[in-house]
């Protein structure tokens, strides 16, 4: 399909891959900043376009991989018109792309991607909706041409798994952030926890979760929770999480 | 070296098959189950005792791998001598071990071990603490038989490192598990966060956490964060969760 990418973001950097690699033909990528859009453009062989009322009009489909904040406005830029237009946000509805007609929809990955850290796209789950029949249905066919991973989900569903992904992913992230910041102020690094961190993220591509519970709150260990308390009674933030992880662990395990 | 384990469980077992297989000769192994007794002694080729105060004396170094509990308890039964006595508890003293003698210790695997299931054991970061300089070499020398990554730190440094894999590893594990439960009452399965979650492991073995923070209370995308509150406000234990760490890393991007 003849696909308009507005967006030179990560996002919009390995669907464009992804999309190229399948062969599709990426006829345009819209961008603000030069460098960036003259970059994605070179690599998915597309032309650089750098006002969204002149994206290539030959586009069966036009992807907006860009911020939330500014699906809406960009989408209001757009003519109306019978093509699909699709965003890739996780969170936000297609009627935000209202303005562009009436074949909208969602094409969201669920991954976390960096621009140049390559990502093997097959494996990606791919969120597809759509605001009618055909759009869903192009929009899923042009999901499978990329991800073996497709998944049609309604917005409110989508919404839970963004949620989902919050805890799953940011954090999670933030959790090692402040693992690191105890061992720094003892003068120690995280590399003495990164076999623990591998160790247990590959337990859990493999189990649920709740099978998986160790620790002191797991086993009702309150000496060592008090003792780890003592420990950080000068670091009220980490107390705070400390407290409240420790209390959900608590609950769960009745 | 002649070495006598106190233990039968996850740890038992990974420490001696490792020591096992460095050549080292584990004279008995001393449980009050006797299946798990018998099943780790024939594994590694040692005798099966079933009391404390029997164990083999020819014994150089005797490792208590038992829950943190029942260290104090253990050494009690043990006649004071010269050998090396080591206990592998994460956070506890090596105190706990005076009545057994002088020459006491920790030997602290930093890993998470499950008997039956495969573990390179030169990558796990082994903590090691000797009461005088002589106990603290043998324990040092021991763990680079079967580690490549050893580490002298004192009591205080490992509670800190015991702390820290808290957030690393049993708390991040609880969120995994809040994740799952999120996607469950949507009838969905944490397979759809399961290629995020390996990334997110992958992502922070080669970078800093603080390098890697997405999502909106790192971006301070309040109307996200408002949205999710909503999607959880029937789950107080969640909402309190989700609270406390948005709140911790707007305060750590700052």
């Amino acid at each position: 399909m003849k696909i308009s990418i507005i967006g030179t973001g990560n996002v919009a950097t390995h669907i464009g891959t992804a999309l190229k690699n399948a062969k599709h033909n990426i006829v345009d990528v819209t961008g603000r900043n030069a460098d960036t859009t003259n970059e994605l453009a070179t690599l998915l062989s597309a032309k650089a376009n750098f006002d969204i009322a002149n994206f290539d009009s030959s586009a069966e489909v036009i992807l907006l991989c860009v911020k939330d904040d500014a699906i809406g406005a960009v989408a209001a830029l757009l003519p109306r018109s019978q093509r699909v237009v699709a965003h890739t946000s996780g969170f936000r509805s297609f009627n935000l792309l209202a303005a562009a007609g009436d074949n909208l929809g969602i094409f969201y990955p669920l991954q976390t991607m960096k621009k140049g850290v390559a990502l093997d796209f097959k494996k990606v789950p791919m969120l597809v909706e759509g605001s009618n029949e055909t759009t869903a249905t192009t929009l899923h066919t042009l999901a499978a041409d990329i991800s073996e991973s497709i998944h049609s989900v309604n917005e409110l569903q989508r919404q839970y798994i963004h949620v989902a992904a919050v805890f799953a992913n940011n954090f999670t992230n933030h959790l090692w952030e402040l693992a690191e910041n105890i061992l720094n102020e003892q003068n120690l690094n995280l590399d003495l926890l990164r076999p623990l961190i591998a160790r247990s993220a590959e337990n859990v591509a493999a189990h649920s979760p709740s099978q998986l519970r160790t620790g002191p709150a797991a086993r009702g260990d309150f000496f060592t929770i008090d003792a780890h308390l003592n420990l950080l009674q000068n670091e009220p933030e980490m107390t705070a999480v400390y407290k409240v992880l420790t209390e959900s662990i608590l609950k769960n395990r009745i």
